[in-house]
């Protein structure tokens, strides 16, 4: 089946169904000119977007729909984790070319409703066009928070210690193994690339971190470590010193980088579509936060570094050597896909 | 000058200057992971969003950046002025091609904030990418509104008058010129063109409707009269019996129709790209209404037909005879650009 035969307003109530799990604040839902819903009256709204186009951030071929419906979603609600908040309404925009079979797209709203569902955020609305060329997705998120409780890049405080809320590089190797067509065959590699093709937003991470109070601030890291920190620190006017021996590394990725023969800490460091949390903390409560932390999820808040005053971000190496860091993450027209 | 010589972040603090003109609400604008900004506690919120993709909504080369980023944001207005609604923050994600000078972005966004300055829309956050071949934008608008004020297009009752902003037709015919090559040789010609390349969003009209009590229904004309009433009479389970002789046809648009010997009638009614409103009013509080219309934008509210239970759209002819209306209006995916 073909998207002419059903039409666009076909092609939007097939979609429909399933797109509200959370009705109780929805007033309008797809099918009128705008969304209507609340928020509550306490807390401040907050609004992500990310544009996904086809050749630039993922392949068709190498992508399932399920795939790539979570992940469009995924990384936006990562967005709202890092300011603390909670996701509430999602607005979907896909542009759809001529070839792109219904049974794609079948599966690509189920990859989105299934990490919709896990975090209860209702599909709310959007735009259905078609395309010529490339399949495009536009994913905005609306969520909402405290505003005493918002986390920003801004808020960081010299001698702050520096968290993550998980470990790095993992998504990259996993993108090494598909761009470069190597099998998954052990436990270990589809491992990685699990953490590449279905990242979990740290919200419920994002959120405890929020209501700590000692918890200065936060981005997530979807560049890589190294150029995500570095906006902390611009935006903060601090510096930052990363503890290399302390970057969190999997027992996955060592067994990647000796296989293929990589550093695993500057693969971590430069990493990128991590979507862990990374914050900054009180360092008289980091360590009271930490342990709290690994009550409430099961796994460590692993403390990689300071905030310092020089403006500058280094590395303490493991021979007690200090370098400074350049970013090396992603910055788009400078470096192609 | 090219979009990698000042790369994403250079071009993110490019675009930034000039697009919070109503900060009171705002807490963070672009910068961080999310935008964030307060509503009024008393009303609910609107969102809506639209994609336009180059080469099926736009030809770059027929249309300037300052109109394209106009016309972007203005369709997304128009949707929440039909939900009667304040437009409030705006955000633009934006996918650029290698070949697409830095001159014509800052056109485009010109041109948005020319008209997100006029209705007090900040510009608040988005996305920067790049794209192989086509530019790409993606618009979504957070609004606001009184909930009892809501315009929907489910709540239109038998014996209502249906009733239209403003003239139809024009903005098809500005782009029949376009498509044709046809060189806008006359101030008639020129003001289609116009209607066409700048529809101005009903904002204040929708916001003086809704205020009004007995407007029932709303929608905005983005598919042409015949479609968009469509969506009225379906949603609302009624009927349509529009007055041929009373839909409202510009003199410029006559003048074009005689030139290039098209019906005025069927040419305003399947039309495309309005952008006017189309509200149905109680009967009895019709006439007042348009009159008070009139007194507050110096123009009329024109009645153009009324609701009926016959779940079917008529066209009631000058000669006093009813056809069957079918919609002739735009449906992706159907038809081709």
């Amino acid at each position: 089946m073909n998207l002419k035969d059903i039409g666009e307003f076909g092609f939007i109530r097939r979609i429909s169904r399933g797109c509200v799990t959370r009705p109780d604040a929805v007033l309008r839902a797809i099918g009128d000119d705008a969304a209507a819903f609340t928020i509550d009256p306490d807390e401040i709204i907050l609004v992500t977007t990310d544009l996904l186009v086809e050749r630039i951030h993922f392949l068709r071929t190498a992508t399932s729909g399920f795939d790539l419906g979570y992940k469009s979603l995924a990384v936006n609600l990562s967005d709202i984790a890092a300011m603390g908040g909670t996701a509430r309404e999602a607005f979907i925009s896909i542009a759809i070319p001529g070839d792109c079979p219904i049974a794609y797209l079948d599966d690509f709203y189920a990859g989105m409703k299934h990490l919709a569902a896990d975090f209860e955020v209702n599909l709310l609305g959007g735009d259905t066009t078609s395309s010529k060329d490339d399949l495009i997705i536009n994913v905005a998120v609306v969520g909402s928070v405290p505003e005493e409780e918002m986390l920003t890049r801004d808020a960081a405080r010299v001698g702050d210690r520096i968290c993550c809320t998980g470990h790095l590089g993992d998504s990259r190797a996993g993108l090494h193994l598909i761009l470069n067509g190597i099998e998954a065959d052990s436990d270990e590699l589809q491992e990685l690339l699990t953490a590449h093709i279905r990242p979990l937003p740290c919200l419920r991470e994002g959120r405890f971190l929020a209501q700590q109070g000692s918890v200065h601030s936060a981005i997530d890291i979807s560049d890589g470590l190294s150029s995500d920190i570095a906006h902390i620190v611009e935006e903060s006017d601090v510096g930052a010193r990363l503890y290399a021996d302390a970057i969190p590394v999997s027992s996955n990725l060592m067994k990647f980088c000796e296989r293929f023969t990589f550093d695993p800490i500057p693969y971590a460091l430069a990493g990128g579509e991590d979507y862990m949390l990374l914050c900054t903390i009180r360092s008289d409560a980091v360590e009271k936060i930490a342990e709290a932390f690994r009550g409430e999820f099961g796994k460590p808040l692993f403390i990689i570094g300071e905030i310092t005053d020089s403006k500058k971000i280094e590395l303490l190496n493991p021979d007690g050597s200090i370098t400074e860091c350049t970013p090396s993450g992603w910055n788009h027209f400078k470096e192609e896909c």
